[in-house]
């Protein structure tokens, strides 16, 4: 059986990632070995990470060139040596860009609750369990709490509003364009947005948030980050999740000025990796899992289709063009 | 009786100190009120943080044109409307650039060991308060952790390798200069010295360090605290406290390029104000008063003299002059 796969053929480290970044392969499936399992992938999922790890800056081990491009995924198991996944499974792992992945079956988790196929990659996957460990565990949020978020529309940042405004936080979220403020204010639950496109953050921020900012999520990075740090409230918490804007610059753009403002308010800022939690996940996809039966957690996907769409889709976050959780199904 | 006054007459703001940022002033004493206590100043302390409160950037209530500069000494009480606090007793308290301060009695602390007087103004006073809760409070030091310190020859700095030391760390000192890195190592005990006029350090830090910096602790800011953060460890501690080098600038120099590495790392980078820890000072006095008493505490005072040097001396903290802690013996 053939198995059609974009491998890495570049390096897009301080530059835009180009075409021919990615090679299109088609290989021969090999026979399964023991205690593997055989998955057709159904969604991939699209993160700011796959560039990061492309460039060998962080995150995950380093990927090859030639490798399969590596990506969170879920899919159907369609052949089996493992015990435990039986054949028709649906399972979530590290997929791969591909249609078919063949992985150890310890390395995938199978998902019980199939209505919730895509949101394993969204608000119960590794951009939820982001929000509610960034926020929670570093962010401590308390009663009353101003919240600022950047990338608010985006799948961390949209749940981190949203798990903000369950704990009793006044939520301000930071997106791109009317249509993405609109949709945190009157669909997910912000109390307000600002407009990074339109409006004056410093003075938005300002208004809204007269007595400062007492949790500062960032997924952004760049000048909104230091307009935040200026006006933040005294034993801040500042979580940097992300920095998007640091990805398709030749070097690091210069740091946030105002960090010195850490001293005057005994702030703290600090790095969250969700992965440092993997023993909690449970534990936190049940309580995720309860808010979304309740109706506390709005979540939006933006699903492109089809295999020879994947390298462009992942281009999308890059020039802000995804509206929600972006996703691609096979076909 | 006369009481000679040096009193603010300019804002440095984003410049160096000039002399006619002062104003030289001789004022009739008026009699003491109840409550009141007259103290003959004898030493006089000097921090960066001195032009800090005239630039009104931060820290302390902003200080206005024309008022007597705002600064920690050490004195005689010569007469008391105050109880408890009698004619001849030693005190320390926010004397101000003059011969005689007129204070409310329940604002200066009374001196008991006259040996200790401008130890006060030292390992007792603000500066090794600031060492003790900026590194044991937010530095959280384990036995074995790589600790570096810039400004290590300074008064916070050395006070901080050296409660470093003690609570079992490895301890590199950057300071400026061959003279204060033999000082650091050869009498107050660090490990390592780097010489950052002279040293490469980047490469320096890299083979003092080659498991990486789990606390550093910054008096100075600027290129070598972006070179420490491209070498934290994970779960690194990241103390600001100072940043001298901030201060003679139009503008704010730009932040740490490599902030982004506390995402990397999951490390902390925080701020310290001694201030709020004023509950514990007596019991870390006591704590930092037993260490002196067992030896394992130096430190090194550079004593300048008489009333009319008072501006000068404030000013060999931005030129590097000084060497140990800035002191005054007033005529």
């Amino acid at each position: 059986m053939q198995n059609r796969q974009w491998l890495i053929n570049g390096n897009p480290r301080g530059r835009a990632m180009r075409s021919d970044d990615f090679l299109r392969n088609e290989v021969e499936l090999s026979p399964l070995g023991e205690g593997e399992v055989r998955i057709k992938v159904e969604y991939l999922s699209f993160d700011p990470s796959l560039k990061g790890q492309m460039e060998n800056i962080g995150y995950a081990d380093a990927t090859a060139l030639g490798e399969v491009m590596r990506a969170s995924g879920v899919g159907e198991v369609v052949e089996s040596k493992a015990a435990f996944v039986p054949v028709g499974a649906k399972v979530m792992g590290l997929l791969g860009w591909q249609d078919y992945a063949t992985l150890p079956g310890d390395q995938v988790e199978i998902i019980e609750n199939h209505d919730l196929l895509t949101a394993y990659l969204g608000p119960l996957g590794g951009t939820g369990l982001t929000a509610y460990f960034g926020l929670l565990h570093n962010g401590k949020p308390k009663e009353g709490d101003m919240l600022v978020v950047t990338g608010a529309a985006g799948a961390v940042g949209s749940m981190v509003g949203q798990i903000g405004k369950i704990k009793g936080c006044d939520v301000v979220g930071v997106a791109g364009g009317p249509e993405k403020c609109a949709w945190i204010v009157n669909e997910v639950g912000f109390d307000a947005a600002i407009d990074y496109k339109n409006d004056d953050v410093k003075k938005a921020i300002k208004e809204h948030c007269p007595n400062g900012i007492d949790i500062f999520f960032d997924n952004v990075g760049g000048p909104v980050l230091d307009i935040a740090l200026a006006r933040i409230a005294l034993y801040a918490r500042v979580i940097i999740c992300g920095a998007i804007s640091r990805y398709e610059m030749e070097k690091p753009p210069p740091g946030p000025a105002n960090y010195f403002n850490l001293v005057f308010k005994r702030a703290h800022m600090m790095g969250i990796l969700v992965s440092d939690h993997a023993k909690e996940f449970p534990q936190a996809r049940a309580e995720i899992a309860e808010w979304m039966r309740q109706g506390k957690i709005t979540y939006k996907e933006d699903i492109q289709e089809g295999f020879d769409n994947i390298p462009a889709t992942l281009n999308r976050l890059f020039s802000g063009q995804n509206f929600g959780k972006q996703l691609l199904r096979m076909d």
